[in-house]
């Protein structure tokens, strides 16, 4: 017995001292940091979008990253357990934003705003399970664009998607469709197959999954959980196969059950005129009206709509696979009327980019390619060949700084020639200045290209002037 | 009695509803939105503090806006109860970033990393008692730029003050001083004068209050409160007055206690080099060498600096009155290798500019001068001067954000010219295009310069190009 003690002893202070010593380090579940490459990267996508916003003459807010747990409270519906709160540690219940929509109507309710037009880029966080592979994270990026505003019907709603449009087409991350469906017409089409109006939103949370699940599944989940009946699923079933374009609107407005229903009705006029602006701008080639698109969040009141990227397969008959959504959005006419003391409404639609999914595929993409990525901007390396001149690359780096130059040197008192051209290869530094005895003597700084290791004498008061110039292409 | 009851009754079903409506609509205690024209001065400010870091070749990282909460313990000392915490929702302990430096080492020891200039600008979260007239918030962003890597001495610490002295003055935000000292300076002084090792600290952050308090109160805190020798805080009080350039390091060099102490000895030698340094970068004017210097964070090991705005008096011979602290920074070579599960030390560098205060300051400076700030960069506007022209105008616009055009055009099928000019006078828009039927037919578009009123024909075809020329000053 007492050698059993002693092992279980031993035992215990292993786990003692493994238990102290184990200190985690990483970042919490879901979460990532961004290293200097993948900046770059998210840097030229958020240009990318950010330049399109504001070609659209978008304003830009911003809001804390923490709500009162109030504003939050009935808004997303069963999502909201997936809301990160934060512990009551004596003052207002908190919780962290879950995305930028609800944040947004509240500031306009708030500061009594009737009319915007502004995107919002932030970080917003849900407690998923992370797929991290499939780039899905606990803190994720959001880019949001929005109008709000009354206007006449269907001008914002036409602008949201020709952006999606734009963006997704400067990004190059190959073909892309934009499906559009009307809650309205959801409705409508629910109404007229004979499902009971309370089964409305979670008849919509199974169509929902249509792009997840085949048709079998959620009729089954239609009809074994939540009590349709199966005549109401295939009549349901029927409807939602149809896509098209303005020949399946025209079609549905001549449908003798859904022409009757009102609701219905608004919603396929709206999509015609919608359909017409969209040829003025030229897109139509890359939109879908399609009556499976539901789109899960509780709040949108009208035009929805989600952008996919496709891949072509070989076989050109088939119909082309749906790789995931990279930007999604509806119209939302009621979500700022909760907020307001009155109820007051501010009509709305905006867009959500996808900006982590899209920041995925730009990595793969520059990974596979030859493409080599400068983490930094630096034109110039201010350099020596021989020792002791410390002092002087100070001097001249200095200058350089203060011309408005991006220039580095190395952080040693008598670095190597061959290190500071080393260093020039491995972070792309284009020119190198080098100071040396004679050079000081005369006046003039050594300029290396090092590309093509050409080497000039230039004179010291014009070295910053020929800087720019040879660095005026990028 | 009955009366009385019922009176007490309706109180309280008067409380319920009052109870029930009484939905605060606000954002948390010490945040705050950000209006799009904040937005455009944050810009502006971010602007100029990122071109200078990417000037000084930094690369940029991100992490995330929560850590594991063992990640921040211990970091911060008595600052740890300003940490939000995370609600225990099942899974890890998490915590709020409270600055950016401690998640910047642990991202170093976590990817090995030895070597590193970077940046980071994000948000940061302290619940403290918010002054937010003096621009301090729960939630404020951070500006860092920090140098990791063995280096030869003092070279990253005098880029960093250089750094500060470009944004500063960049800036425009007035007069401003960069005191420096040194943890090792100030150690050294403690232990000459009497003070024994376990108290550095707790002396070390009375001395760090000297900007707030009187040389009396400090003094009577260190002798009442925290029980050091009146002999030793009068000694000290001899040291912390002194502030000058090289000829106090050079006086301090001389200095017969001083000298003798191998901690002093080492600081003044290397802050002599640092001064050599800056004299070369020609900045020495705004330095002062300041031993009441202290910083209130415990993981600075070398050089401190910090830089504060002074007002000139009227008074010539007064001395420049300090208005708060713009920026701050030092050594800590021991952080990293508190991450490490060896210890390995990383030496860093680093400098956190205060950009909510400079944001208050420029908010303030910009309200009281004439200039408009405009919050979007929309170059024209799509206008028609008729009736039934809303196709035109779609086809038009579309036409010029293909061609990379900022363009607005408004939301109303008929709009009134006049409401369409006024808007570009609201939102300074400088150039309206108008679509009428007779240039439709002529085939060009009537191009109207806001300011001048001057209006003319433009071939369809050039219209973008003319609007680039145009709009190229901005």
């Amino acid at each position: 017995i007492a050698k059993e003690m002693e092992k279980l002893l031993e035992m215990e202070t292993q786990l003692g001292d493994e238990g102290k010593s184990k200190f985690v380090l990483k970042t919490p579940k879901g979460t990532r940091d961004y290293n200097p490459k993948q900046m770059a990267i998210r840097e030229r996508v958020f240009n990318a979008i950010i330049t399109c916003f504001k070609r659209h003459g978008a304003e830009v807010i911003d809001t804390p990253v923490f709500e009162l747990k109030e504003t939050l409270t009935g808004k997303y519906g069963e999502d909201s357990k997936l809301i990160y709160d934060l512990k009551d540690q004596g003052g207002e219940l908190l919780s962290l934003r879950y995305d930028l929509t609800v944040p947004f109507a509240r500031y306009l309710a708030m500061n009594k705003i009737i009319n915007i037009k502004r995107y919002h880029i932030a970080k917003v966080y849900r407690r998923d399970n992370p797929a991290m592979t499939r780039g899905r994270y606990r803190e994720f990026y959001q880019c949001d664009f929005d109008i709000a505003g009354q206007f006449d019907p269907m001008i914002p709603d036409a602008e949201c998607l020709k952006i999606v449009h734009e963006i997704l087409s400067e990004l190059q991350l190959g073909d892309f469709l934009i499906k559009v469906n009307d809650r309205r017409i959801l409705d409508g089409m629910f109404a007229v197959c004979g499902v009971p109006e309370s089964k409305f939103r979670t008849i919509c949370s199974s169509v929902d999954k249509l792009d997840k699940m085949p048709w079998e599944d959620v009729r089954s989940e239609m009809v074994g959980e939540k009590g349709l009946s199966p005549e109401a699923a295939d009549h349901i079933g029927e409807y939602v196969q149809l896509h098209g374009g303005l020949d399946l609107i025209e079609q549905l407005l001549q449908d003798p059950k859904l022409s009757q229903n009102k609701l219905a009705k608004e919603g396929l006029g709206d999509m015609k005129l919608l359909f017409e602006y969209l040829t003025l701008f030229g897109i139509t080639g890359k939109i879908s009206f399609d009556l499976s698109l539901a789109r899960g969040l509780d709040y949108y009141t009208g035009v929805i709509f989600e952008a996919v990227l496709v891949q072509q397969e070989n076989n050109q008959v088939e119909e082309p696979v749906s790789v995931g959504s990279v930007a999604g959005g509806g119209r939302y006419d009621g979500l700022v009327g909760m907020f307001d003391p009155k109820g007051r409404k501010v009509p709305c639609v905006g867009v959500s980019i996808g900006i982590e999914r899209i920041f995925s595929i730009m990595e793969q993409k520059l990974e596979a390619s030859a493409e080599k990525i400068r983490t930094t901007e630096t034109q110039v390396l201010v350099a020596s060949a021989q020792k002791k001149l410390l002092e002087e690359r100070l001097k001249l780096i200095s200058e350089l700084w203060d011309a408005g130059i991006k220039a580095e040197m190395l952080y040693k008192k008598n670095p190597k020639l061959l290190n500071q051209l080393q260093y020039c290869e491995d972070t792309g530094i284009p020119l190198v200045a080098i100071v040396g005895e004679q050079e000081l003597k005369d006046g003039v700084v050594k300029l290396r290209v090092v590309a093509t290791r050409e080497e000039v004498d230039v004179r010291r008061e014009s070295l910053a002037e020929e800087i720019k110039t040879r660095t005026s292409q990028t």
